[in-house]
Protein backbone atom coordinates (compact mmCIF):
# COMPACT_ATOMS: atom_id res chain seq x y z
CA UNK A 1 0.00 0.00 0.00
CA UNK A 2 1.09 3.69 -1.02
CA UNK A 3 1.70 5.67 2.06
CA UNK A 4 1.86 9.51 1.56
CA UNK A 5 4.96 11.45 2.30
CA UNK A 6 3.71 15.30 2.56
CA UNK A 7 5.35 18.87 3.87
CA UNK A 8 3.61 21.29 5.37
CA UNK A 9 5.38 24.08 4.70
CA UNK A 10 4.23 26.44 7.54
CA UNK A 11 2.17 26.07 10.72
CA UNK A 12 -0.41 28.43 8.94
CA UNK A 13 -1.54 25.30 6.67
CA UNK A 14 -1.42 22.53 9.40
CA UNK A 15 -5.52 22.78 9.04
CA UNK A 16 -5.24 21.85 5.13
CA UNK A 17 -3.91 18.38 6.73
CA UNK A 18 -5.69 15.83 8.84
CA UNK A 19 -2.82 15.39 11.41
CA UNK A 20 -5.29 12.62 12.94
CA UNK A 21 -3.68 10.03 9.58
CA UNK A 22 -0.06 11.18 10.04
CA UNK A 23 3.47 10.36 12.12
CA UNK A 24 4.33 14.11 12.40
CA UNK A 25 7.51 15.27 12.47
CA UNK A 26 8.08 19.25 13.74
CA UNK A 27 11.48 20.79 12.42
CA UNK A 28 12.32 24.21 13.32
CA UNK A 29 16.22 24.06 12.50
CA UNK A 30 17.43 27.89 13.78
CA UNK A 31 16.98 26.56 16.47
CA UNK A 32 14.46 24.87 18.24
CA UNK A 33 14.15 21.64 16.93
CA UNK A 34 17.87 21.20 16.78
CA UNK A 35 18.08 22.47 20.40
CA UNK A 36 15.58 19.74 21.43
CA UNK A 37 17.32 16.91 19.33
CA UNK A 38 20.55 18.00 21.54
CA UNK A 39 19.03 18.30 24.83
CA UNK A 40 17.42 15.22 24.50
CA UNK A 41 20.37 13.29 22.98
CA UNK A 42 22.33 14.77 25.96
CA UNK A 43 20.21 12.84 28.85
CA UNK A 44 17.48 15.85 29.41
CA UNK A 45 14.71 14.02 31.57
CA UNK A 46 11.88 15.77 29.22
CA UNK A 47 11.39 19.31 27.79
CA UNK A 48 8.11 20.54 27.84
CA UNK A 49 7.02 23.08 24.84
CA UNK A 50 4.79 25.74 25.57
CA UNK A 51 3.68 28.09 23.54
CA UNK A 52 3.87 31.92 25.43
CA UNK A 53 6.39 33.17 27.58
CA UNK A 54 3.86 33.14 30.82
CA UNK A 55 2.87 29.98 30.58
CA UNK A 56 6.98 28.96 30.68
CA UNK A 57 7.10 31.28 33.50
CA UNK A 58 4.33 29.55 35.76
CA UNK A 59 6.57 26.14 35.89
CA UNK A 60 8.95 28.84 38.61
CA UNK A 61 6.01 28.09 41.36
CA UNK A 62 5.77 24.42 40.47
CA UNK A 63 9.02 23.05 41.67
CA UNK A 64 12.96 23.40 41.34
CA UNK A 65 13.50 20.53 38.85
CA UNK A 66 12.68 23.09 35.89
CA UNK A 67 14.99 24.82 33.68
CA UNK A 68 12.80 27.76 32.08
CA UNK A 69 13.89 28.79 28.45
CA UNK A 70 12.39 31.54 26.60
CA UNK A 71 13.15 32.90 23.24
CA UNK A 72 11.42 35.65 21.60
CA UNK A 73 12.52 36.61 17.97
CA UNK A 74 15.57 34.92 18.93
CA UNK A 75 16.78 36.58 22.16
CA UNK A 76 16.93 34.95 25.83
CA UNK A 77 13.99 36.96 27.75
CA UNK A 78 14.96 38.32 31.07
CA UNK A 79 14.59 36.30 33.38
CA UNK A 80 14.90 33.26 32.59
CA UNK A 81 18.07 30.27 32.41
CA UNK A 82 18.48 30.18 28.54
CA UNK A 83 16.41 30.83 25.40
CA UNK A 84 16.84 28.44 22.28
CA UNK A 85 21.09 28.20 21.61
CA UNK A 86 22.28 24.27 21.40
CA UNK A 87 24.95 25.52 23.29
CA UNK A 88 22.95 25.62 26.35
CA UNK A 89 21.84 22.18 25.90
CA UNK A 90 25.17 20.21 26.98
CA UNK A 91 24.86 17.12 28.90
CA UNK A 92 26.76 18.83 31.66
CA UNK A 93 23.48 21.72 32.07
CA UNK A 94 20.73 19.49 31.06
CA UNK A 95 21.06 15.48 32.07
CA UNK A 96 18.38 14.74 33.68
CA UNK A 97 16.58 18.13 33.98
CA UNK A 98 13.14 18.95 32.68
CA UNK A 99 13.03 21.81 30.55
CA UNK A 100 10.21 23.88 30.00
CA UNK A 101 11.04 25.46 26.45
CA UNK A 102 8.61 28.17 24.80
CA UNK A 103 10.12 29.52 21.12
CA UNK A 104 8.35 32.04 18.56
CA UNK A 105 7.66 28.98 15.34
CA UNK A 106 8.54 25.42 16.55
CA UNK A 107 6.37 25.74 19.86
CA UNK A 108 3.21 27.04 17.52
CA UNK A 109 3.94 24.23 14.95
CA UNK A 110 4.12 21.70 18.13
CA UNK A 111 1.18 22.40 19.45
CA UNK A 112 -0.60 22.58 16.20
CA UNK A 113 0.73 18.80 15.37
CA UNK A 114 -0.49 17.56 18.80
CA UNK A 115 -3.81 15.19 17.46
CA UNK A 116 -1.10 13.40 15.02
CA UNK A 117 -0.69 9.64 15.81
CA UNK A 118 2.65 10.46 16.86
CA UNK A 119 4.73 13.69 16.64
CA UNK A 120 8.03 13.65 16.41
CA UNK A 121 11.36 15.91 16.50
CA UNK A 122 13.91 16.37 13.37
CA UNK A 123 16.56 18.21 12.74
CA UNK A 124 20.37 17.53 10.92
CA UNK A 125 21.35 16.49 14.30
CA UNK A 126 19.60 13.54 14.33
CA UNK A 127 18.77 12.99 10.51
CA UNK A 128 19.46 9.78 9.81
CA UNK A 129 17.82 7.98 13.49
CA UNK A 130 15.06 10.05 12.66
CA UNK A 131 14.84 8.41 8.85
CA UNK A 132 15.87 5.33 9.71
CA UNK A 133 12.85 5.14 12.07
CA UNK A 134 10.49 6.97 10.11
CA UNK A 135 11.39 3.74 7.46
CA UNK A 136 10.01 1.36 10.14
CA UNK A 137 6.90 3.13 10.59
CA UNK A 138 3.72 1.45 8.50
CA UNK A 139 2.03 5.41 8.84
CA UNK A 140 1.86 8.39 6.48
CA UNK A 141 4.39 11.12 7.36
CA UNK A 142 3.71 15.01 7.54
CA UNK A 143 6.72 16.99 7.68
CA UNK A 144 5.98 20.03 9.99
CA UNK A 145 8.11 23.32 8.80
CA UNK A 146 7.80 25.91 11.70
CA UNK A 147 8.74 28.39 9.03
CA UNK A 148 8.90 32.38 10.21
CA UNK A 149 5.99 34.01 11.77
CA UNK A 150 3.82 31.43 10.34
CA UNK A 151 5.35 31.52 6.42
CA UNK A 152 7.58 29.74 4.60
CA UNK A 153 11.46 29.44 5.42
CA UNK A 154 13.97 28.00 3.17
CA UNK A 155 16.13 25.76 6.19
CA UNK A 156 13.37 24.28 7.50
CA UNK A 157 11.86 23.28 3.30
CA UNK A 158 15.48 21.97 2.92
CA UNK A 159 15.98 19.60 5.71
CA UNK A 160 12.27 18.33 5.06
CA UNK A 161 13.95 17.28 1.28
CA UNK A 162 16.66 16.03 2.93
CA UNK A 163 14.37 13.82 4.90
CA UNK A 164 12.80 13.10 1.59
CA UNK A 165 15.89 12.56 -0.07
CA UNK A 166 16.36 9.16 2.48
CA UNK A 167 12.84 7.97 1.87
CA UNK A 168 12.01 8.15 -1.47
CA UNK A 169 13.44 4.90 -2.23
CA UNK A 170 9.36 3.64 -0.09
CA UNK A 171 6.45 3.46 -1.97
CA UNK A 172 5.42 6.96 -0.74
CA UNK A 173 3.17 9.21 -2.67
CA UNK A 174 5.12 12.82 -2.63
CA UNK A 175 3.24 16.03 -2.42
CA UNK A 176 3.54 19.27 -4.63
CA UNK A 177 5.57 20.69 -1.61
CA UNK A 178 7.28 17.45 -0.84
CA UNK A 179 8.65 17.30 -4.31
CA UNK A 180 9.65 21.12 -4.06
CA UNK A 181 11.44 20.44 -0.56
CA UNK A 182 13.14 17.59 -2.22
CA UNK A 183 14.38 19.41 -4.98
CA UNK A 184 15.61 22.81 -3.12
CA UNK A 185 17.54 20.21 -0.87
CA UNK A 186 19.17 18.74 -4.45
CA UNK A 187 20.23 22.53 -4.95
CA UNK A 188 21.91 23.10 -1.89
CA UNK A 189 22.93 20.01 -0.47
CA UNK A 190 26.49 20.30 -1.31
CA UNK A 191 26.51 23.31 0.79
CA UNK A 192 23.48 24.36 3.26
CA UNK A 193 25.62 26.85 5.08
CA UNK A 194 26.66 28.92 1.97
CA UNK A 195 22.90 28.19 0.63
CA UNK A 196 21.14 29.65 3.18
CA UNK A 197 23.18 32.44 3.13
CA UNK A 198 21.31 34.30 0.84
CA UNK A 199 17.99 33.59 2.83
CA UNK A 200 16.50 36.55 4.57
CA UNK A 201 16.52 34.79 8.08
CA UNK A 202 19.90 33.44 7.99
CA UNK A 203 20.56 37.11 7.67
CA UNK A 204 18.77 38.21 10.10
CA UNK A 205 20.18 34.97 12.55
CA UNK A 206 23.55 36.45 11.90
CA UNK A 207 22.47 40.06 12.67
CA UNK A 208 22.08 38.66 16.25
CA UNK A 209 25.24 37.45 16.23
CA UNK A 210 24.65 33.80 16.34
CA UNK A 211 26.59 32.51 13.56
CA UNK A 212 28.09 29.70 15.77
CA UNK A 213 24.11 28.69 16.41
CA UNK A 214 23.67 28.05 12.88
CA UNK A 215 26.83 26.25 12.16
CA UNK A 216 26.37 23.93 15.00
CA UNK A 217 22.54 23.30 13.68
CA UNK A 218 24.24 22.15 9.94
CA UNK A 219 25.76 19.50 11.59
CA UNK A 220 24.69 16.00 10.42
CA UNK A 221 23.68 12.88 12.86
CA UNK A 222 25.44 14.17 16.32
CA UNK A 223 22.86 12.20 17.84
CA UNK A 224 20.58 9.16 17.43
CA UNK A 225 18.10 10.07 20.03
CA UNK A 226 15.03 11.08 18.49
CA UNK A 227 12.32 13.29 20.91
CA UNK A 228 8.80 12.25 20.47
CA UNK A 229 5.70 13.97 22.32
CA UNK A 230 4.73 12.31 24.99
CA UNK A 231 1.11 14.08 26.72
CA UNK A 232 2.99 17.73 27.23
CA UNK A 233 6.46 16.21 27.14
CA UNK A 234 8.91 15.18 24.54
CA UNK A 235 11.10 12.83 25.68
CA UNK A 236 13.73 10.25 24.23
CA UNK A 237 12.06 7.65 21.67
CA UNK A 238 12.93 4.13 22.77
CA UNK B 1 15.07 52.83 -2.30
CA UNK B 2 15.05 48.85 -2.58
CA UNK B 3 11.41 47.35 -2.90
CA UNK B 4 10.19 43.87 -1.78
CA UNK B 5 9.38 41.28 -4.37
CA UNK B 6 7.63 38.52 -2.31
CA UNK B 7 5.99 35.76 -3.46
CA UNK B 8 2.69 34.72 -1.06
CA UNK B 9 2.85 30.50 -2.05
CA UNK B 10 -0.74 29.89 -1.22
CA UNK B 11 -3.98 32.27 -0.63
CA UNK B 12 -4.00 30.83 3.28
CA UNK B 13 -0.93 32.87 3.47
CA UNK B 14 -2.69 36.22 2.12
CA UNK B 15 -3.34 37.37 6.05
CA UNK B 16 0.69 37.54 6.52
CA UNK B 17 1.27 40.35 4.13
CA UNK B 18 -0.40 43.78 4.91
CA UNK B 19 -1.42 43.81 0.96
CA UNK B 20 -2.37 47.26 0.54
CA UNK B 21 1.63 48.21 0.26
CA UNK B 22 1.85 45.94 -2.75
CA UNK B 23 0.96 45.55 -6.53
CA UNK B 24 -0.31 42.22 -6.12
CA UNK B 25 0.19 40.01 -9.20
CA UNK B 26 -2.46 37.00 -8.71
CA UNK B 27 -1.09 33.25 -10.45
CA UNK B 28 -3.36 30.50 -11.03
CA UNK B 29 -1.60 28.89 -14.03
CA UNK B 30 -3.92 25.95 -14.80
CA UNK B 31 -5.80 27.30 -15.96
CA UNK B 32 -8.11 30.32 -14.67
CA UNK B 33 -5.77 33.21 -15.23
CA UNK B 34 -4.14 31.72 -18.55
CA UNK B 35 -7.90 32.00 -19.51
CA UNK B 36 -8.27 35.24 -18.14
CA UNK B 37 -5.07 36.73 -20.39
CA UNK B 38 -6.29 35.37 -22.96
CA UNK B 39 -9.52 35.91 -22.83
CA UNK B 40 -8.99 39.65 -22.30
CA UNK B 41 -6.06 39.43 -25.13
CA UNK B 42 -8.74 38.46 -27.40
CA UNK B 43 -11.21 41.34 -26.46
CA UNK B 44 -13.01 40.61 -23.82
CA UNK B 45 -14.45 43.48 -22.15
CA UNK B 46 -14.14 42.65 -19.02
CA UNK B 47 -14.54 39.35 -16.86
CA UNK B 48 -15.83 39.34 -13.55
CA UNK B 49 -14.62 37.08 -10.86
CA UNK B 50 -16.78 35.84 -8.38
CA UNK B 51 -16.31 32.78 -5.52
CA UNK B 52 -19.32 30.62 -5.44
CA UNK B 53 -21.33 29.12 -8.63
CA UNK B 54 -24.61 30.62 -7.18
CA UNK B 55 -23.01 34.29 -7.66
CA UNK B 56 -21.85 33.27 -10.94
CA UNK B 57 -25.78 32.14 -12.03
CA UNK B 58 -27.41 35.06 -10.24
CA UNK B 59 -26.30 37.01 -13.59
CA UNK B 60 -28.34 35.27 -15.41
CA UNK B 61 -31.05 37.86 -14.37
CA UNK B 62 -28.95 41.11 -15.00
CA UNK B 63 -29.61 40.52 -18.44
CA UNK B 64 -28.01 39.14 -22.17
CA UNK B 65 -24.68 40.45 -21.95
CA UNK B 66 -23.29 37.97 -19.80
CA UNK B 67 -21.52 34.59 -20.59
CA UNK B 68 -21.19 32.34 -17.38
CA UNK B 69 -17.93 30.36 -16.85
CA UNK B 70 -18.50 28.14 -13.57
CA UNK B 71 -16.00 25.46 -13.29
CA UNK B 72 -15.46 23.84 -9.52
CA UNK B 73 -12.69 20.48 -9.19
CA UNK B 74 -11.77 20.82 -13.07
CA UNK B 75 -15.55 20.61 -14.90
CA UNK B 76 -17.95 22.85 -16.39
CA UNK B 77 -20.55 23.25 -13.88
CA UNK B 78 -24.26 21.75 -15.59
CA UNK B 79 -26.00 24.62 -17.61
CA UNK B 80 -23.06 27.12 -18.18
CA UNK B 81 -21.43 28.83 -20.42
CA UNK B 82 -18.00 27.32 -20.22
CA UNK B 83 -15.24 26.77 -17.64
CA UNK B 84 -12.08 27.84 -17.16
CA UNK B 85 -10.61 25.60 -20.15
CA UNK B 86 -8.86 28.54 -22.50
CA UNK B 87 -9.86 27.12 -25.78
CA UNK B 88 -13.55 28.82 -24.40
CA UNK B 89 -11.73 32.21 -24.50
CA UNK B 90 -11.14 32.53 -28.47
CA UNK B 91 -11.29 36.41 -30.23
CA UNK B 92 -14.65 34.83 -31.70
CA UNK B 93 -16.95 33.52 -28.39
CA UNK B 94 -15.94 36.04 -26.08
CA UNK B 95 -14.88 39.79 -27.92
CA UNK B 96 -16.83 42.69 -26.58
CA UNK B 97 -18.44 40.05 -24.10
CA UNK B 98 -18.04 40.65 -19.89
CA UNK B 99 -17.89 37.02 -18.66
CA UNK B 100 -18.45 36.26 -15.06
CA UNK B 101 -16.25 33.72 -14.00
CA UNK B 102 -15.98 31.13 -10.67
CA UNK B 103 -13.24 28.89 -10.41
CA UNK B 104 -12.18 27.09 -7.47
CA UNK B 105 -8.60 28.47 -6.33
CA UNK B 106 -7.92 31.66 -8.98
CA UNK B 107 -11.03 33.56 -7.57
CA UNK B 108 -10.27 33.13 -3.79
CA UNK B 109 -6.69 34.29 -4.78
CA UNK B 110 -8.11 37.25 -6.15
CA UNK B 111 -10.73 38.18 -3.76
CA UNK B 112 -8.54 38.21 -1.29
CA UNK B 113 -6.51 40.13 -2.80
CA UNK B 114 -8.91 43.12 -3.27
CA UNK B 115 -7.04 45.83 -0.94
CA UNK B 116 -3.94 45.93 -2.96
CA UNK B 117 -2.54 49.35 -4.72
CA UNK B 118 -3.43 47.10 -7.87
CA UNK B 119 -4.42 43.17 -8.68
CA UNK B 120 -3.47 42.67 -11.97
CA UNK B 121 -3.09 39.30 -13.58
CA UNK B 122 -0.36 36.74 -14.93
CA UNK B 123 0.17 33.87 -16.71
CA UNK B 124 2.77 32.32 -19.19
CA UNK B 125 0.80 33.81 -21.78
CA UNK B 126 1.41 37.94 -21.06
CA UNK B 127 4.76 36.78 -19.15
CA UNK B 128 7.02 39.39 -20.27
CA UNK B 129 4.23 42.07 -20.95
CA UNK B 130 3.63 41.72 -17.71
CA UNK B 131 7.22 41.87 -16.78
CA UNK B 132 7.66 45.00 -18.35
CA UNK B 133 4.91 46.86 -16.97
CA UNK B 134 5.71 45.58 -13.45
CA UNK B 135 9.73 46.91 -13.72
CA UNK B 136 8.25 50.53 -14.45
CA UNK B 137 6.39 50.61 -11.10
CA UNK B 138 7.84 52.17 -8.21
CA UNK B 139 6.06 49.90 -5.68
CA UNK B 140 6.33 46.86 -3.90
CA UNK B 141 5.25 43.16 -5.63
CA UNK B 142 3.70 40.21 -4.09
CA UNK B 143 3.31 37.52 -6.36
CA UNK B 144 0.34 35.33 -5.23
CA UNK B 145 -0.07 31.83 -5.94
CA UNK B 146 -3.57 30.98 -6.15
CA UNK B 147 -2.28 27.23 -5.14
CA UNK B 148 -4.58 24.10 -4.56
CA UNK B 149 -7.15 24.40 -2.03
CA UNK B 150 -5.17 26.19 -0.34
CA UNK B 151 -2.27 24.69 -0.42
CA UNK B 152 1.27 25.40 -2.37
CA UNK B 153 1.43 23.66 -6.14
CA UNK B 154 4.52 24.25 -8.57
CA UNK B 155 3.05 25.19 -11.58
CA UNK B 156 2.00 28.95 -9.82
CA UNK B 157 5.67 28.49 -7.75
CA UNK B 158 7.60 28.01 -11.11
CA UNK B 159 5.58 30.90 -12.53
CA UNK B 160 6.04 33.37 -10.10
CA UNK B 161 9.94 32.21 -10.32
CA UNK B 162 9.65 33.03 -13.98
CA UNK B 163 8.86 36.43 -13.13
CA UNK B 164 11.39 36.83 -10.58
CA UNK B 165 14.04 35.92 -13.16
CA UNK B 166 12.76 38.95 -15.72
CA UNK B 167 12.77 41.28 -12.70
CA UNK B 168 15.93 40.45 -10.32
CA UNK B 169 18.08 42.56 -12.05
CA UNK B 170 16.31 45.32 -10.16
CA UNK B 171 16.56 46.55 -7.21
CA UNK B 172 14.35 43.98 -5.13
CA UNK B 173 14.83 42.58 -2.04
CA UNK B 174 13.34 38.74 -2.25
CA UNK B 175 11.79 37.16 0.82
CA UNK B 176 12.38 33.13 0.96
CA UNK B 177 9.36 32.29 -0.57
CA UNK B 178 10.22 34.13 -4.01
CA UNK B 179 14.38 32.66 -3.53
CA UNK B 180 12.79 29.07 -3.27
CA UNK B 181 10.21 30.15 -6.26
CA UNK B 182 13.23 31.75 -8.42
CA UNK B 183 15.61 28.39 -7.76
CA UNK B 184 12.41 26.26 -8.83
CA UNK B 185 12.03 27.47 -11.52
CA UNK B 186 15.71 27.63 -12.76
CA UNK B 187 15.03 23.79 -12.16
CA UNK B 188 12.28 23.58 -14.86
CA UNK B 189 12.71 26.10 -17.42
CA UNK B 190 14.00 24.17 -19.94
CA UNK B 191 11.07 21.98 -19.96
CA UNK B 192 8.74 23.20 -17.93
CA UNK B 193 5.70 20.47 -19.24
CA UNK B 194 8.21 17.81 -17.98
CA UNK B 195 8.98 18.84 -14.93
CA UNK B 196 5.53 19.84 -13.90
CA UNK B 197 4.27 16.36 -15.43
CA UNK B 198 5.85 14.76 -12.04
CA UNK B 199 3.26 17.10 -9.80
CA UNK B 200 0.17 15.61 -8.07
CA UNK B 201 -1.55 18.07 -10.01
CA UNK B 202 -0.65 17.78 -13.35
CA UNK B 203 -1.75 13.73 -12.85
CA UNK B 204 -5.29 14.84 -11.72
CA UNK B 205 -5.36 17.22 -14.72
CA UNK B 206 -4.06 14.46 -17.18
CA UNK B 207 -6.90 12.86 -15.72
CA UNK B 208 -9.41 14.80 -16.26
CA UNK B 209 -8.21 15.07 -19.93
CA UNK B 210 -7.07 18.22 -20.75
CA UNK B 211 -3.80 17.96 -21.65
CA UNK B 212 -4.28 19.99 -24.29
CA UNK B 213 -5.17 22.89 -21.88
CA UNK B 214 -2.18 22.60 -19.54
CA UNK B 215 0.47 22.58 -23.12
CA UNK B 216 -1.70 25.39 -24.15
CA UNK B 217 -1.18 27.29 -20.69
CA UNK B 218 2.71 26.95 -20.74
CA UNK B 219 3.02 28.71 -24.25
CA UNK B 220 5.03 32.26 -23.41
CA UNK B 221 4.52 35.62 -24.89
CA UNK B 222 0.88 34.82 -26.96
CA UNK B 223 -0.70 38.11 -25.44
CA UNK B 224 0.68 41.57 -24.19
CA UNK B 225 -2.73 42.31 -22.25
CA UNK B 226 -2.49 42.45 -18.91
CA UNK B 227 -5.74 41.71 -16.81
CA UNK B 228 -5.92 44.64 -13.48
CA UNK B 229 -9.17 44.20 -11.64
CA UNK B 230 -11.73 47.31 -11.53
CA UNK B 231 -13.70 47.14 -8.85
CA UNK B 232 -15.39 43.92 -9.64
CA UNK B 233 -14.47 43.35 -13.18
CA UNK B 234 -11.20 42.35 -14.74
CA UNK B 235 -10.16 44.21 -17.69
CA UNK B 236 -7.14 45.35 -20.45
CA UNK B 237 -4.81 47.74 -18.58
CA UNK B 238 -4.21 50.72 -21.09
Amino acid sequence: MTRSLDVCLTPALIPLYNVENYIVVVIDIFRATSSICYGIGNGAEAIIPVAEVEQCAAYRQKGLGYLLAAERNGEVVAGFDFGNSPFSYTAEKVAGKTIVLTTTNGTHALHLSRKAKKVVIGSFLNLTALCNWLKTQPENILLVCAGWQNNFNLEDTLFAGAVIEQLKTGAYTLDDPAIAANDLFHLGKNNISQYLGKTSHGERLRKLGIEKDIEFCLQVNLTTAIPVLHGERLVKLV
